[in-house]
Parts: structure tokens; sequence; C-alpha cells
């Protein structure tokens, strides 16, 4: 067994979790107190933390454990394990206000870093492996655009009181260390000479000296990095990529948020959009003699229009069916015409616009350029192929950023993302 | 002596306060150990709190108190006596950052909600009274531009590292109730019928109206509501109208800062423009055959576009000489040309610009139809010449709210304004 710190933290292996698990009775509960021969399996394919499969005779759960350090780059590169802290209060939030998207919580031990959660089984998969192997899912944007709506929403100001509000935002600027991550990987690294930048070289190399010396995308940058850490607008997943959700045929659900903190909305969603992009632009990379991809790239394509659209009208729903409630935002009695309610609905929907596509594009460039890159390209064998993929995209990003402000609808978007693609 | 309540408050009267004083080692160090024969004067003008001068024969000092309701409404609006704790972080930050500008606090009493600070003596005055009187600061402008760029800027991300910053916010979300206050009274009383707003009536009953059915105006009042709640930008005093400056002819010292925390920095900037603009739309109710003020208001247009461009000047000559700082907004190697650098402080200045006048016209605003009006108004016996005087005002402010975006600079704003004092 592990030797344990002086805060009670240990790094559990295979056996330890064992014992841990027997001495936790939320834990037991959930296996049914069959307690022998349990399976445990790491499945942990992500950047930061470890996750445990456990399976026994008469249950199941997941535990997933934060570690001091970023676990894909080692100790040289500390990161404390309070994000799991974060991410199990965010876990909690969301799935009060989204159940069906969320999976529960069993488990939360602070002093471990620690979270037990139901077990996603199979045939739930990663969504980033479904869409590169050319998966549709019915009813995904049905169920990504009400998680959205319904988490955004309701930790907005436009459900919330300003005390709540301010609270709230108060308790989750403890989750600075994982900001700063997103800040730097983000919005500064792709944009100068960095130690972990990366891309498919040569192919690339024009490119991403291009994006460091691009003023008019820098200004656009800085000013979306402002809002990032200035704006506390609702309590965000803050890496809801496509790498962040679990899919069957008709379950959605969204893992992961050790990232949360309140800022801006358009930052989930341009994250969940933009990686909708990506998978887009990579599929020519996948097409072989048997699938050219055509009919896969559609769907995408309508996935984005209809998640965006979706969203639109359930977050406008909520907005009505919740106008005299308790949220601050605008109050009834002063925005009190429909015509007046109409307006500032166009004006909200049209800057949350505006926002993710700023916040998207920024993160599909990150993803081309930057320290972590997206299985969906990396898998494309044949480097040149890969490159032109990839600079597809990213050209097709910086013009999304750039002139994210003269689009109104997804419709546009979509042209947009097919120019791209015909070049 | 009053009765002590569980939490150890009390509200002091004066007997009370020299017992207080006698106990507290740092008060009577400043009053140089000399405690028989205190004179002890309760000052307190403002709508919220005590305010006693205490002078002895070896020193003087200013005790604040603040008590669980709003002074002018009475227990019946009950008010956190915390703010106080708020009020003293914020005279010390803003005192460590502009010393010559923030009197010293000597004592603070978390539990008594208390505040020992220096005495500002005469001939300090109430600056808002100085105007009323026609007198002319020379270094008003100086002083007020000084202060402004330092505590803005060294509380903003432009000096901060993300963690300072987030840790800071987090401390001010605790003033939440006074934000509340704020928003209220300046963001949503003014454009709804609420119980205390009041106006010059029945002059202006037309004009209060029209701001009830302004749908332009409230939609972008909302937008400014958002960004105070919503926007971390700097520490800004929050409550920088020309009743929170001290003067004399070669001191300015900011006082009250009790509605402090993290928001946007035009809140500050806006309503000291805001209230000089107040002052200025004020003095024709002043004139007299002996002062017609053509003079004392061409001196408060000049006060105002010097305060404006020596704060442009000094901030940004701040942001220059911290450009290798640890300030995380626009790091040195991605806005690395002097061209990009003036490119993003030209963007920088110009939306402060924006903000600053947005919330100082809604500053203006409610001062006219809402609960606190201003003396520079209130002190015009002639109701029908002090309703001309603000309705011009209240113009003027609904003219700088809506087509902010259009000015560029506050040559521009002077100009805005002498229109409207012609009408
Ligand atoms: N509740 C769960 N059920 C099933 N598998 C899970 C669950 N949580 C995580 N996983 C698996 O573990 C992987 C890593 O989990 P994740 O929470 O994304 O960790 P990281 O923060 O390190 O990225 C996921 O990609 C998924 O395959
Ligand atoms: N340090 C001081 N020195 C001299 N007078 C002061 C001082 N602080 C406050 N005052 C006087 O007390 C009045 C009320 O103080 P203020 O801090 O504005 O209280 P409030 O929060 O109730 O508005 C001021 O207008 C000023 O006349
Ligand atoms: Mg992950
Ligand atoms: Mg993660
Ligand atoms: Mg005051
Ligand atoms: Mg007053
Ligand atoms: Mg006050």
């Amino acid at each position: 067994m592990a030797a344990v710190a002086d805060d009670g933290f240990r790094v559990l292996d295979e056996e330890a979790l064992v014992e841990y698990i027997k001495a936790t009775p939320a834990l037991r509960a959930q296996l049914g107190e069959q307690l022998d021969g349990l399976t445990i399996k790491e499945v942990g394919d992500g950047n930061l933390n470890f996750v445990f499969i456990v399976i026994g005779s008469a249950g199941s759960l997941v535990i997933k454990q934060a570690i001091p350090y970023v676990r894909c780059i080692g100790a040289s590169w500390p990161m404390t394990k309070e994000r799991a802290y974060f991410e199990a209060l965010a876990l909690k939030e969301h799935g009060r206000l989204c159940p069906n998207n969320v999976p529960e919580v069993y488990h939360f031990d602070r002093a471990m870093s620690l979270i037990g959660m139901r077990y996603l089984k199979p045939p739930h998969i990663i969504l980033r492996k479904g869409l590169i192997s050319g998966i549709e899912y019915p009813l995904l944007a049905q169920h990504m655009s009400e998680y959205m709506a319904r988490t955004l929403f309701f930790t907005s100001l436009l459900y919330h009181s300003t005390s709540e509000h301010r609270q709230a935002v108060a308790e989750f600027c403890g989750n600075v260390e994982l900001c700063r991550l997103t800040e730097q990987v983000v919005f500064s690294d792709p944009y100068k000479i960095a130690q972990y930048n990366h891309w498919t070289s040569p192919y690339l190399d024009h490119d991403a000296e291009a994006l460091r010396t691009d003023d008019t995308l820098k200004i656009e940058v800085a000013d979306l990095k402002s809002m990032f850490c200035e704006r506390a607008q609702a309590l965000i997943h803050g890496d809801l990529h496509t790498g962040s959700v679990m899919v069957t045929s008709d379950s959605t659900q969204v893992i992961d948020p050790e990232f949360a903190f309140y800022g801006p909305m358009g930052f989930d969603i341009g994250a969940y959009l933009g990686n909708l992009i990506l998978a887009f632009f990579s599929q020519d990379g996948h097409a072989n003699k048997d699938n050219d991809r055509e009919e896969h790239k559609r769907w995408i394509l309508r996935m984005i229009e209809e998640t965006w659209n979706l969203f639109h009208q359930k977050f406008v729903s909520l907005w009505n069916e919740n106008i005299d409630g308790h949220g601050e935002a605008y109050l009834a009695d002063i925005y009190n015409t429909p015509e007046l309610r109409l307006l500032v609905q166009k004006k909200y929907m049209t800057d949350l616009f505006h926002d993710s596509l700023g916040f998207g594009a920024a993160k599909m460039i990150r993803r081309i350029v930057g320290i972590a890159h997206v299985e969906d390209f990396e898998s494309i064998v044949d480097e040149s192929k890969r490159a032109s993929c990839e600079r597809r995209a990213l050209d097709c990003a910086k013009t999304l950023l750039k002139e994210r402000r003269r689009f109104e609808t997804i419709c546009e978007i979509i042209s947009v993302v097919q120019d791209f693609s015909a070049h």
C-alpha cells in the first residue's frame, strides 16, 4: 500500500483501491456489499488523472483520482489535486440540473482527491472515438443542447439572484490553477514559441508561424482571454470537448468537469461545436475506397446546426418559463413588454453566438498547433493528408475567430465550414 | 454604554466612543496618549454610517462605524455592517497603491464594524460642496487621474497574475449586499416604478415616465448591469462620486470605499466624471447677478477633459512601465511589437472610455429620478429652475448612454455636454 502523505493523500494502486472500497460504506453499497473477486481496470486515457473501472458480482462503479501533477507530463508539471473537489462540485451541480446527462456521484473524498461515480457501461464510448469511427448518434444534438441549455441557464443571472451568484463565483475562484492551465494552452502558447507546442511538421511550419505574427488574430484572442479571466457568467464545464462526452445510441453523458468555474458560457458551447468542426475536417483523412465519409460529414454538419438551434430554442424557453423567477439580470417589471423581451433575448443570444464562435475557434487552433492534439487528426497516419485536413480546419478557425461578429445564424457557419472544406 | 450584542457589536455613542478609544492602543497612540478632554463630533452626512471626528490636545482621528441598516432609511432597510470590513480592506489596498490620495487607516475592528483613520483636517471639504460654491482646485485633475490610474491599473490583470486576481476577486465577492444596493438603485429602480424614486415633480413627471418606456435605453442599461454583475476587471471604489472626495487647494483625498469589489473600471471613472457633469449642469441654478458661473462652468468642463486625458496618459504609462511584469492579460512574448502594443492599448482604452460613458450616464440618471439625489441640484431652491437644469443633465445622460460607442475622445463629450447646456 502506498505511503500516506501528511494531508491524508496517497496515490491508490489497484490493491490499495480494493482496501479503500472495502472501508467506504457508500462504495460498498454500490457494489451490493459483494466485495470478493472485484475486477479493477485502470482506463485513464486523459492527460491528467487516474480512472479505475471497478466491477463486482452485484454492482459496478468508477473511481477517479487526481494526482498532484499533470499525468501525461509528469511530476515536473505540478497541478493541484484540489481539482477533484471542483470536479465533484460541478458533477453534483450539473447533475442536479441535468440528471439524464451527467453520471451520478456516489462518493467524494477531498483528502484523497477521489470521486466515486456511476460506471458508464458499454456500449458507452467516448464521443470522439465514435465520430472517428463514423458512427451517428440520433439523439446527440437533443441531449447536448439540453445539457448546455440547462447547466448554463440555471447557473447564470437569468436564474440566480446576485447573492447566490457571487457566493458560487467565490467558491469556484478556488479552481484558479485549472483556469491558468486553460489560459496558457488555449490563449497563450499557440501564439508564441512555447516548449510543448507541436504540429505536423514541416507541412504546417508556416501556418504555425503565421499565427505568431497575425496581429488581428492576437487582438481578438486577447479579448477572448479577458472574457475568460474576468467574466463570471455561468458555471461552465470548462473542458467540453468531444472527449468529455460518452455516448451510446440512446444515452449521452458528460464527464470530466475538473476545469469548471464561473466563466463565459460561450467557452463551453464553443468547445463542443469547435470539436465537432475538427471532427468534420478530419473525415477526409479517414476516407477510404469503402467509405468516402461524405455522408458522415453531412451528418456532423447537421449536428452542429441542430445543436446550436436546439440550444437556442431550449435556452430561450427556460428564460421564458422563468421570466418571473428570482433571476436578476432582466427584472420583469423593467423588461415588461413582449417586444422588449424579444429584443433583449435577441441581443443576448447573438452576443452568446459570437462568444461561442470565438472560443470555439480558439479551441480549434490550439488543438492543431498547441500542446494537446486530438485523436481525430492524430489517427490520420499519412502526414501530408493529416496536414492538409488540419490546415483547412486552422484556416476556417482563423476566419471564424476574426470575423465572428458578422455572422448571425449557424447556417452561415455551416457554409463557411463547407467552403474551407472545398478549398 | 450601549448594550453589547452577541457578536461583540454595539453602536457607539460619544461617551462609549471615548471608552473605546482609551482601551485601544493604536487609537491612543494616534492621540499622543493625551486622552483627557477629547472633543468628539458626529459629522456623518452620508446615507449609511456614523462618522466621528475626535480631537485631542496631541492628535486627532476619525472613527467611522457601520450599523446594520441604511441610516437615512432606518432599521426597515437592513444592510450588513460587514461593509466596514470591505471599506477597510479597500482603504488599505488603495492606500498602499496611492498613499497621497487615501487617508491612512490606523485601526480596524471587524466585530465593531469600526474604522479608525486619519482626520482630514480643515480646510478639507467635500468636493461636491466646493463645486457648488464655485471653488476651483488646480490640482484636482492631476490627483484624481493619478488615484484612478494607480488603483485600477494595479488591481487589474494588466498587473496581477490570474492567481492573485482570482483570490482577491473571491474575497470581495463577500461584499455582495453593497453590490446589490448599487444594482437596485443604479440599474433597476430608475427604469421602473419604485417606492423611493422621486424627482422634481410635476416638472419632470414626463421625463421620468419616458425612462420607463425607453426600450433602447433599457437594453443598454441591461448590458451595463451585466457588466457590473459579471466582470471582475479591477478593485473599484464602487461609489466614486464627488461626495466621496475631500479636497483643499493642494490635497485630494478619496474616502468611503465601502462599495468596493472587483468590477468594471468604467464604473469608477464614470461615477466621477458623471458627477462632474452633474455639477456642470447645476451651475445655472446657482448663478446670480454677482456671478453668472460661466467661468466655473468652463473650469468644470476643463476638469472633465483633463481628468480623462491625464488618466489615459498615466494608465498607459503604467502599462508600458510594467510590460515585462507579472500581469497576464497581454504577455510580452505574444504582444511583442510596438505596433501591436499600440493597437491593443488603443482598443483597451477605447472600450474603457465607452464603459465609462455608459456607467457615468447611468449614475447621472439615477441621481435625478432615483432614491438618492445630489446636493448640486437639491440646493437649487427654485423648483422650476432646478427642473430645467436636471432635464438638461438627464437628456445629456440618455444620449451619452445610448450613443457612447460613437465617441472616440473626451473632446466630443465636452461638445455634447455644451450642446445640451445651450438647449
Ligand atoms: N464514469 C465513467 N464511466 C466509464 N468510463 C469512464 C468514466 N469516467 C471516465 N471514464 C473513462 O476514463 C477516461 C478518462 O476520464 P476523464 O474523466 O476524461 O479523465 P481526465 O480528466 O484524465 O481526462 C475517459 O476517457 C473514459 O474512457
Ligand atoms: N477621514 C475623514 N476626515 C474628515 N472628515 C471625514 C472623514 N471621513 C468622513 N468624513 C466626513 O464624514 C462624512 C461621511 O463620511 P462617509 O465616509 O462618506 O460616510 P457614508 O459612508 O455614510 O457616506 C463625509 O462626507 C465627510 O464630511
Ligand atoms: Mg478527460
Ligand atoms: Mg480532465
Ligand atoms: Mg459617503
Ligand atoms: Mg449623500
Ligand atoms: Mg458610504
